[in-house]
């Protein structure tokens, strides 16, 4: 284990927070608000903290392998979450250190769970940095740094395969650093195209850019008390789309940027990830419809709702907390669902779960036909044992995750439908859940206990479960 | 596809139940209740119809494989169930043939959910069939047959790979009649055993058969509107003791009964499934004793509730619905838990859960020492490659199989405890859920479709799924 090259990386990183807390501030001082200091108070911790690390483990040999990776990446995000949450802190706005923290990780893992109960009384920079921290963390930290520093590139494979969601099929580009610029630059031009289209429709540059960081980064902060709900429905539908275009693999968009347009739309899981989008769509539609009376709304509210849910962004344009039963339980399913692999939102995948359905098919042609060859393709392409082997014990480890926090938030007396959903919303990064903890509710009831098991769940999610308990695995640590 | 062998074995499966039901009518002629006369015309028309099967199909070949196995016990457990309903139909104790058959199938499956809401009324020779299908579904009706009629036990191992729940490591016995006749031995002394215990406590000879069949199958029909709360505390102890003996592998008792107690005690199975309980019950006992004031009868509920439930029987001897939320949570988790494998209960099974956390521990020490040899051991020997797989496919076909009929029964206006718990409690064979379908409430409410899906969550659980999902799939019938 190359512990000091962890320690280094994690310094480097806390360093790049730094400089991220300018953005915020400079918001700050636009408006005159004297959040501003608090930005440059925690800037100036991140970048000495960080500057310590990379003094004191100075690497001798810059090898690292997958395991530093996993502990990198959860180190890094842990630590950029507790620097993250400063500002908060400092500026009183969100006074408790672990509301803040709560807030912070909620933010850089695109959950969007919040435990504030009067989200339009804080600071207009404040506000920007909680939505700014969807933006970065929705692309992912260590991939920024490997887009923008050359001198990682060689060691960064193992670092963007622990932070990449997604079970990986076939093989990375070798070139890694020019990979990550290209899905970075389509990120920020995507972004960028969004913010025009809410400009479009009346928000102002302020708006538009914390709506698409909330977009972009599948999270679902915003700055309104009631999220999108009375915003008109031209910005209603234009976050609709982003939101499904967020949860599409970024890879996609890569091929149709150079022109392999039909490629692309032959993606499994694209199409896969479209007849869920449609299906569900059209099934809430009819089962809200006598709710609505007009068919253009509850197609609207309909379509907002299970694009929020199924990219794990939890915007809402209203309270589907008094939907009927059916409609709930979609959603509630929706949550495990997700976005597509190599996209910024959460849940289990779509690809994993294409991925399972063909095991059960292939298991089921064994079981019919015993001398059946047993191949699983997927995207063209034959999928190796070892990747089928990883999906199947994902799936095991996160249920068995799910279970515990599940039986601890238990403790709180809130029901089973709300600490069901408010685990599934913190683990799967979508944010609202049902109940207690509905799209009109906030995060803010729950005990200090809880909100640190929460802020554990929505780490786990976005990391997909190994590189923390990696990274707190004594055996890892040990010396061979 | 040995079409005429498959017809040929499910027509003497119905022989074999015409032969079954002349033990409730022997109980009713003892009572004196004109229902015996329904068990008289049930039994003719499953031998006539089962005749008519034998004669239609006499097979030429009769060499079966696995596919044949699985489509002999799905067709096997629908029809049994189909003529075990009509004595209820008959007799007009349950007039619906839907509101019959689900109560079939929950006997069978030893389910134990029940559409009656005064179970109090019906006669006893009725109640006593409803218990004896606990009885005979619990060790499985193929087995049953294995054991009694020498001729099938050539083709017999795929049969009972189909029809014995849980996950198969390591070799089944060759001799596969001395097997299941040992199994079955084993499961009449035991249920004798319980039924002298039960004696003892003051029950009748009809009471101790009736509650010894539930337990001893896991099932959980009684002869009580209060299920096991108005007796009194030495048989209420006396049926947690039993439910926890006939949640255990069985072939530990056997290996007890030829003198390997120390072998028997060390199976990592049991000790994983005593813990479970253990700590479950001193969890709930220390959640629930601030209700109960008294710390016995707090240890009393808590005991019977947990081993209940582990073992998927579910009987009750208090409403547990009105606990507070973290034993709920609890009891709902340890309904996915189950009994071991290779005995009576449902649910997951203990020992697919201890692969499950084995496989995710082998993948985290590779991901630290991508040397490690990748070998996972279970009760002293190593796990195939082809049973790990399947334990972990089984979890992702479990889970999708559950999502679909959760989506279905949201339908109904239950709200989402009520509708996971009751999809839960069918498809892990336990009976009561939360909610309103807690142990004090029963399944009467629901609509016609929704008491057929969830008959067929519940064959789907105690078939293990994948027998259900082949008999009904078109390619298992194509020429090939």
């Amino acid at each position: 284990m190359n512990r000091k090259m962890i320690f280094y990386m994690i310094g480097r990183i806390l360093q790049i927070e730094a400089g991220l807390f300018l953005l915020p501030a400079a918001v700050s001082l636009f408006y005159l608000e004297k959040s501003g200091f608090s930005f440059l108070i925690a800037s100036a911790a991140a970048f000495l903290f960080g500057f310590l690390l990379t003094r004191l483990f100075r690497p001798s040999d810059s090898m690292i392998f997958a395991r530093e990776g996993f502990v990198i990446v959860a180190f890094a995000w842990i630590l950029m979450s507790a620097f993250g949450a400063l500002p908060f802190v400092i500026s009183r706005e969100i006074p408790s250190f672990t509301d803040a923290f709560f807030e912070t990780v909620s933010g850089f893992t695109t959950t969007g769970a919040s435990i504030l109960d009067n989200v339009e009384g804080l600071s207009r920079g404040i506000l920007f940095w909680r939505s700014f921290t969807h933006w970065i963390g929705g692309m992912g930290v260590l991939v920024f740094i490997m887009a923008i520093f050359p001198s990682e590139s060689g060691r960064s494979i193992h670092i963007m395969r622990a932070e990449m969601p997604g079970p990986i099929v076939g093989k990375i580009l070798p070139k890694i650093r020019q990979t990550a610029r290209i899905l970075y630059l389509i990120y920020i031009a995507m972004t960028v195209l969004e913010m025009i289209f809410l400009l479009f429709g009346g928000m102002s540059l302020y708006e538009s850019a914390v709506y698409a960081f909330g977009t972009a980064g599948t999270g679902g902060f915003g700055i309104r008390g009631d999220s999108v709900a009375s915003y008109g429905s031209y910005i209603q539908w234009v976050i609709t789309v982003f939101m499904l275009l967020f949860g599409v693999n970024f890879n996609l968009f890569y091929l149709i940027l150079v022109g392999k347009v039909g490629q692309a739309l032959k993606s499994g899981e694209l199409r896969c990830y479209a007849a869920i989008a449609f299906l569900s769509v059209a099934a809430i539609t009819a089962n809200i419809y006598s709710l609505y009376g007009s068919f253009s709304h509850a197609l609207r509210d309909s379509a907002f709702q299970v694009a929020s849910i199924l990219t794990t962004t939890g915007y809402s344009t209203c309270d589907f907390n008094l939907w009927p039963g059916f409609s709930k339980a979609l959603l509630v399913l929706l949550m495990f669902v997700g976005g597509c692999a190599g996209s910024t939102a959460g849940g289990l995948k779509v690809s994993r779960l294409i991925l399972i359905a063909k095991m059960i098919r292939r298991d089921l042609r064994k079981m019919i036909h015993p001398r059946a060859a047993g191949v699983v393709t997927f995207e063209g392409k034959r999928v190796e044992d070892a990747t089928l082997n990883g999906v199947s014990v994902y799936f095991g480890v996160y249920a068995i995750a799910f279970s515990a926090i599940l039986l601890l938030i238990s403790l709180e007396p809130i029901g089973f439908e709300s600490a069901f959903t408010a685990v599934a919303a913190c683990i799967n990064n979508i944010g609202p859940g049902l109940g207690t903890v509905g799209p009109a509710a906030s995060f803010s009831f729950f005990s200090l206990p809880s909100k640190w098991l929460l802020s554990l769940a929505m780490l786990l999610g976005r990391l997909e479960i190994f590189p923390i308990l990696l990274a707190f695995s004594p055996s890892t640590w040990r010396k061979r």
